[in-house]
């Protein structure tokens, strides 16, 4: 079980603590493309952050995080900027230390700031060679008429724009502990967690809101490129975590495209061999469910692999099998005991549960409501919720496919 | 401690028992690129094997695996072709009766091929929009004489050609115990497992040799695309983990690219900003090893790039600082614990270990040798073997870079 507390600044802070030697933190700062000023600063700012604090520039601080042996990842996202590590226990103390530093005494220097842009820029450059990735970049557009639709990765001339000025009142009103949220899994207890949090108790801030997600209307979005195969992706309303259907949606989306048995691989790929990778994954947002599905294929094949996966994702509505229902309970009971070994996954699920619905689901519950789902009541939800009339979209050498 | 026996058809088996409800398996088939009768027959026979086994069809299989809750993978590469699976212990006995169906009694009938056949085209044209992994691919060839320079994806004149008689006999040559590698780890002790193998006992077969690796003399690849981003790749002679000096160059590695304070994010990303991802890693085959290094930029600074990079490699046999060494050594010894958390990555690593060396290192192995390790042996190995006269590949809009 989880222990979850909220400390005098505001910051909210779980921990689950396990018998391992190894501890692994998912740290999200309420800074994302939803709420950004303008696209791109929440990548220029977690950018911007490491080029020094405290007494510490940017070869001191990745060299002192380096020395603790810190493994360590992070990013501006949609909704958050998540900041990932995994480490030894002993060096617990100092590398919460230096996070700290990160977040209340950042340098944030005009003249370091020309390096980050250009690095944010190779970035959004380098999206333009991966055709699926860029294809559902602007689809996302499409879909919402309200911020979420932004990538994260920001616009080449707000980018460059981009002032010092800006970035720090941006920095001092999103980058606070009110919001935020600190997940940490593995060997360590409470009050040794407490004590090494100690110096983030300095930062301060009021937080910031978020907006509400709003859809726009369907619509087809085609997208003329030079590529050998044609990117296809589809995506549709669904329900959130916080639905009391939840639970049978995702049990849904694993007879869809949860194993080799699952109808996309079986009736796209395997049955017809028009693809060789297809799938269908959760998209969504606080606050709006997503589902999207995705192919690649020839120019030629384009139009019938997009009328085979619309059919699939859509006849979901039919209800699945008891067969699948079976298949896809084990599959996922036996996936929820897998990911929980890994500390760094836990820690992961733990804040992302944090920030959807304010709480972290222990396993047992996640085990529990799968174990209560029934065919008939997975297949009611998939009538009064059908999968119907996507956001479409197209890349590649074609002119379009109905 | 793993427990390592050969089994009496060859087969070579690997156990390292956990106290962890999951249990995980790597199996290594000794058909890889390097020892196929044509490009690609690995590929389409790893696909060609699911369309039906025993009593079982392609649907029959797969949903036998699901209902079980196997989570798996499985894919033909240059050395061999690998099945992994991770799984709850109660379902051991089934999950390798159905493994052992698929060795024992494929049907391999010859109306399955086309759809296999056409994945297999479909993957290989995916490879032309990943620029990144189509430059190494290219890179690969001009590096090695030996058929160590294939693609496991194939090519397509020889995946349209190939008969089902040709792989048929393939199978037979290829696809056997001697020569074959199974690493189990996690919660299941050795008496069950061997039980659980009996039905892989009626598997029979010789095995096939390994052709010796041999490099080509060092040159240059220019591929000339309309991507957005010059990719650079560069490839240099290593020492392999037969080879005393290897956790020297594996600890020189680290420095050069393992953190945020490593050279090559330090000097090519943070300081220039000439990119946003920078790399080197081990690329290297049984016998020969190999240090790769990949940066993606704009065309205007791909000559810079290309030459920051080369220095920063080719700079290591100067010697690493005390402090880098010291880092380094604590990267190393973090991420192998962080790494053994996970049955499936320790099944992967005791499988790539019984291929490359006949033995599984224990973990304290690899932890002695780092330990052991001094900053003037590290240095001393580097100038002994330094880096030098790369094959350099670019793939983009450039006619070529100094």
């Amino acid at each position: 079980m989880s222990r979850v507390e909220r400390l005098e600044n505001g910051l909210l802070v779980a921990l689950e603590e396990r018998d391992y030697p190894g501890v692994a933190f998912q740290f999200l700062l309420p800074a994302g493309a939803v709420n950004e000023p303008f696209p791109g600063a929440s990548t220029l700012l977690e950018g911007w952050l490491w080029k020094g604090a405290g007494g510490l520039d940017a070869e001191g601080l990745a060299g002192a995080l380096d020395a603790l042996g810190v493994r360590r990842g992070s990013g501006a996202g949609l909704e958050y900027t998540a900041f990932s590590a995994a480490f030894l226990p002993e060096v617990l103390e100092e590398a919460f230390r230096l996070y700290a530093l990160l977040l209340t005494e950042p340098w944030l220097k005009g003249e370091d700031l020309p390096a980050v842009k250009s690095v944010a820029l190779q970035a959004l450059r380098a999206q333009e060679d991966q055709p699926a990735r860029k294809l559902f970049s602007e689809l996302r557009k499409r879909v919402f008429r309200s911020p979420h639709g932004r990538d994260p990765l920001g616009e080449e001339g707000a980018l460059r724009a981009a002032t010092p000025e800006a970035l720090r009142e941006d920095f001092a009103r999103r980058y606070t502990p009110v919001g935020a949220i600190l997940a940490v899994a593995g060997g360590v207890d409470w009050r040794r967690l407490r004590g090494a949090l100690e110096p983030l108790l300095a930062w301060r801030g009021e937080g910031v809101g978020y907006p509400t997600p709003e859809l726009s209307e369907p619509s087809r979005l085609l997208l003329k490129r030079p590529t050998a195969q044609v990117q296809i992706g589809l995506a549709y309303k669904d329900v959130g975590p916080e639905d009391p259907g939840f639970y049978a949606a995702r049990l849904a989306l694993e007879a869809l495209s949860g194993g080799m048995a699952s109808r996309l691989f079986t009736e796209v790929r395997e049955k017809r061999g028009l693809v060789y990778a297809v799938s269908a994954f959760p998209a969504g947002v606080k606050g709006q469910g997503l589902l999207m599905a995705y192919a690649g294929t020839t120019p030629e094949r384009a139009g019938e692999t997009l009328k085979v996966l619309r059919e699939e994702v859509e006849r979901l509505s039919e209800g699945i099998t008891e067969d699948e229902f079976q298949r896809a309970k084990v599959g996922l009971k036996t996936a929820l005991v897998l990911a929980d070994e890994s500390v760094r996954s836990r820690a992961a699920s733990m804040a992302r549960d944090l920030f959807m619905l304010g709480r972290v689901r222990p396993l047992s519950e996640i085990e529990g409501a799968l174990e209560a789902l029934t065919l008939e009541g997975v297949n009611a939800h998939l009538q009064a919720h059908p999968y119907r009339d996507p956001w479409v979209g197209l890349l590649g050498e074609v002119d379009d496919v109905s």
